[in-house]
């Protein structure tokens, strides 16, 4: 069977081998993401029967076990096949000479940082092995194995395949923010699946803000029972979810966000802040003024005991404090910290905070743990042991890291500004150009996509999460020279499909939300407008009139609609193909879309005039037709190389800008390519 | 506004008024469900606007200001109206000068048997209003309002209406089986959310069985820690479901089966059973021999500290025992306890089990709970207090109820049977027939929809118990009289759809379920079949050479199955009206249907060459397109009144007796209609 085998041996360096050993057919087959280290493909098949049996041997946790017995679930699921084993455990873990399947590691991991990730998979035709210094390790290779699974008319098998894979960054991770809106822990439980399907290692738990403290504090009982709306995480539910990332491979770390972004403390402990109360949980978006008073001796003993139970109630050995967005407004307006700033020499707000972390950073040393921070907490007399999380920019990340310090990215990975995947996939923690040494470049640990909450529920927010997210995670994972956005944009759309099994809502919530809109009428003229329509970028959405608050309806189309439009994706890049070359194909798929839309309008009239909710897209769906109607006039004059009249170029273009307005908040994706269709015609020779 | 009013009083005897007095289209158009006693319609409207806002008054629990809160959640989801309160709470619980609706309740009620849940709502121009005697009504008036929402061109608005409601029947289950399949908090909880919605008042929680034991014990923690797998409810969970069920006005009735289907509890406690162990969690289905030794002192002290620990965990008065399927094979076999038998005069098992329940009805009446027990449990000396819930017939509950014991009724709402929602509406606790005097007909408490675990998953599970468990609901909400089937099916549709605001997954699990199946290539082919399949009836999944545990897949075309298909219910009636009135526009629409199924087979044989899990229905996906091909034939010679060749009656015949086979499990459900036409045809004179 050796001698047989094909192998092609793709290193790290040697990446563009892969694409040129295997056809493009082939490449896309294989649908890893991320991508791993090295990769050799073989003329070997392991066809997947109905006795299938998976052994685990060696050192292991029942991390290991539950791992094995998870993926032989949903290998069984995908397939339709009865396997014998019910469940693999210490007891019964399956016989090694006899099982299909071995996995073998060599001791139990610790869910830390750099913790050995790394795993060897070899799929030959008659046995598959998994080995790894660690079970996490091979939690990492049975998700890859997963990808692999493939069908034809004989059954389904595994393609042959050796795979040498390690990270490229020990932290990667994932925020969820659920103080702006409660998560159930289903929420929490299945995009943590998610995560280690695309072997993300960190659950960032933004679990305090303003909005809601969503963690129960046995010392403070008022901080979770006045400060949440009754929505917030026991202790037993925290170790619940914490267990089960453990189970996963993922790291815990929670962020108790201090000394501002903390108005839910204080309707409990009004003494903490910095302006006499009462407060009440805030309702509104943006950066508030409550910040806490870092000149009481009270708050700190107050954050000691609290952090004292957090400490112990979290095992990871990073804690993160927060740190940002301080306006200083309540400490400028408060005589008692004036004073005190004067008589110890603190010139400024930014040097108070200094000394607020100082002393947090101590607190949490006392209880063991390292202090992380968003990249305003980067100061010169905190210890080295401290992470920085950069928000604000890459410079600041590199600045920290040539000081000594730590740092993971996360700007550029703001997953609720709803960018296309491309942009998250091309931001690198560590650039190509970068002018850090290769020691310093050791102190970039990672990044963190970050699913801030002010504008998803549980309904919507793994459409806002998934697919992107797995491109962050290949950008983590992978070498740096995985970067072909073709590529990576083929394998988003198959794990996207992956993802559902584990229970992931992204695609089935979004029939089902088009359903409520035409009050459960035909959808198919809705999606047709709603499949090009994004939600507006960054954080416009917060300025275009609407007020959001806390307690908002997120039900309407721009809900609806997904972050980043695959069909005008497509299109976009039909017309790009149209103008490099005009083949006859080519003009007629894009016609047959352009009079799909041109044609949709009418139905979707009807629908508008039941469902009073979609009226404020109307103008969208007409915008549609008459944008559609341009590119085939458009197209027309291209493919006859003939030049439109100037007033038909005016009036189009104008049409087309006025398309472009937003409208419910969303924006009209196919525009632009039209307009360059338009463009182009308008510079032919007459 | 009150001259111009149009007042249509509907009592309830006289609901055919109803019917008479409104169109069929004004009528199905409230589509209320379950349908309230007493509903008079005005031509009032109340404009549903940004600034609506609802007051609470009179007194009442955190139950209803919650119950108003969600309310008017769901309003603002549905239609995408910034409603300007946050929460509506005892501190801010609106203003009933100005609010535009009211709720007004008399006292907070119990969430208890034989509670009040009447409620009065009024829907006038400038004001709702909804008045009841205690919250738990007020939460089914809220309901009933929430179903009346709807819009126009103009936008949202409540038609006016006068709604006096109460229900037929105390009693209102659905049980679900969280043994043979355990199922996540949410998927009981959004459950709890549906049968709300129904106006369902008792979850009636299956926890232990042979296949698992699923609640914590700390009395004998050997119990759900050898007999679960690590899959069952701590003490802050069952207490986390009771709460949320409470704050819905649902009761809890936790049901701890024995002597029988107990094997999970002799895997920690092997000394209980009748025949020694070890024993080991049971995988398989069907009745089992492990059955608790009732001879034994020891059993009785055991059960004694296990009900006491459960007793203070479940509020209700009410605890169920089970006490069925007892197959007598382990105390035939034991020696001991024969001997015990013959000593004391116990004749048979059956009074072997008797004198057991009646120690376990002491014990419980001890804890100060009522019995409640499967049919088997009748026997003349246990306390009328008890209630029996009747599984294998109707007629054991009129005996019972003769007897003076209260009774509930299951047999004919065993919605795992895959049954049509048609078969579970007529069926009545008490018959119009029935001889029950007045007094014995109160003893009939109502009844309960049971979800037998064996054949669903967390995936499945809302598509077995929705929409069909609203039929049962009405039949146990609504008067008698209410028993028109197809307006309970247009209804039923309704709901079906209002029901997915809740989170139930029963329709947006399907077009996942089939992307699964067809690997995600284009699903519509194998939609077209899948919407004209359903399971194999009763329990015959089972015996089709299938053996399942309860770890096998539950994700095959019999899974993503509906129990009921509306195209093949609608193919049906179409088929039934044209033999009344073969109309041309009838014709050309079952033909077009019949054009289309003939058509499938040749998209679905490409998606079955690439997905093996679908090769088991490929034959009836050919069966398809010959059925389809016959009945467009038999269709041309009815409309021209052809009399066709014998032979090809006969073959005709042959094939479609061929087609009935199941496949997969699962049967085509257009074959009765097809068959019916050509049978038709064969009866033309020549």
């Amino acid at each position: 069977m050796k001698l047989e085998r094909m192998l092609v041996s793709l290193s790290l360096v040697a990446f563009m081998l892969y694409s040129v050993a295997f056809s493009q057919q082939e490449k896309s087959s294989l649908s890893l993401i991320p991508v791993p280290v090295r990769v050799a493909l073989t003329s070997d098949t392991f066809k997947l029967a109905e006795d299938f049996t998976i052994a685990v041997t060696g050192k292991s946790y029942s991390r290991m076990y539950r791992g094995a017995t998870r993926a032989l679930r949903r290998l069984s699921e995908r397939t339709g096949l009865f396997f014998p084993q019910d469940f693999i455990t210490v007891e019964s873990p399956g016989n090694t000479d006899t099982a299909d399947f071995v996995i073998t590691v060599e001791r139990p991991g610790n869910v830390k940082l750099n913790e050995d990730e790394s795993y060897r998979l070899d799929i030959r035709e008659a046995k598959i092995s998994l080995a790894a210094e660690t079970d996490i390790g091979a939690l990492r290779g049975l998700e890859t194995l997963l990808q692999l699974l493939k069908a034809d008319e004989n059954g389904y098998y595994f393609p042959g395949v050796e795979i040498n894979d390690t990270p490229r960054f020990p932290w990667r991770g994932l925020l969820m923010d659920v103080s702006r809106h409660y998560m159930p822990l289903e929420v929490i439980k299945r995009n943590l699946d998610g995560m280690a399907a695309v072997k993300l290692n960190v659950f960032h738990w933004h679990l305090t803000d303003d909005q809601g403290f969503r963690v129960e504090c046995k010392t403070f009982p008022k901080l979770h029972e006045l400060g949440s709306d009754g929505s917030y995480y026991t202790h037993e539910q925290i170790r619940e979810i914490i267990s089960y990332a453990d189970n996963l491979g993922i790291r815990v770390v929670p962020e108790f966000d201090v000394p501002s972004h903390t108005t839910s403390w204080f309707v409990g402990y009004p003494e903490l802040a910095s302006a006499p109360g009462p407060y009440a949980i805030e309702r509104y978006w943006g950066i508030k003024d409550p910040t806490m008073d870092p000149t009481k001796k009270n708050t700190y003993k107050f954050l000691e005991k609290f952090f004292k139970e957090m400490a112990r109630l979290f095992p990871d050995e990073y804690m993160h404090i927060g740190g940002d967005e301080n306006n200083g407004k309540q400490w400028n307006a408060n005589e008692d910290i004036q004073k005190y700033m004067r008589k110890h020499n603190i010139p400024d707000n930014h040097a108070l905070q200094s000394h607020f972390n100082l002393r947090i950073s101590k607190i949490l040393t006392k209880q063991g743990k390292k202090m992380v921070g968003w990249d305003e907490i980067l100061q010169p007399d905190l210890p080295t042991t401290i992470v920085i999380q950069s928000w604000r920019g890459i410079k600041s990340l590199m600045e920290a890291a040539k000081q000594g310090y730590q740092g993971i990215l996360s700007n550029g990975y703001y997953i609720d500004l709803i960018q296309p995947a491309s942009f998250h996939y091309l931001n690198d923690p560590i650039p190509k150009d970068s002018i850090l040494t290769d020691e310093q470049k050791k102190n970039i640990l990672g990044g963190e996509a970050t699913s801030w909450g002010e504008l998803v529920s549980p309904e919507t927010v793994d459409s806002r999460i998934w697919p992107r997210t797995a491109a962050i995670a290949e950008r983590l994972w992978s070498p740096q020279s995985i970067d072909d956005l073709e590529d990576m944009y083929d394998r988003l759309e198959f794990i996207s499909f992956r993802l559902e099994e584990l229970g992931l809502t992204h695609r089935r919530n979004y029939p089902m939300m088009l359903r409520r809109l035409t009050n459960d009428t035909d959808i198919s003229a809705l999606k047709t407008l709603v499949d090009l329509l994004e939600p507006v970028k960054i954080y416009s959405r917060h300025f275009q009139g609407v007020t959001y608050t806390s307690y908002s309806p997120l039900t309407r189309v721009v809900d609806a609609a997904r972050p980043e439009s695959m069909t005008a994706r497509r299109f976009g890049k039909l017309i790009d193909s149209l103008m490099a070359d005009p083949e006859d194909a080519l003009q007629v798929e894009i016609a047959d879309m352009l009079k799909g839309w041109k044609n949709n309008h009418r139905e979707l009239q009807k629908t508008v005039g039941i469902s009073p909710i979609l009226k404020e897209i109307e103008s969208l769906s007409q915008d549609l037709m008459t944008v559609s109607e341009i590119g085939l006039q458009a197209g027309k004059y291209y493919t006859s190389r003939t030049k439109p009249s100037e007033m038909w170029i005016e009036q189009s273009l104008r049409l087309l800008e006025n398309a472009k307005k937003p409208r419910g908040q969303t924006e009209l994706m196919i525009v632009d390519a039209v307009e360059k269709l338009v463009r182009a015609v308008a510079a032919l020779e007459n």
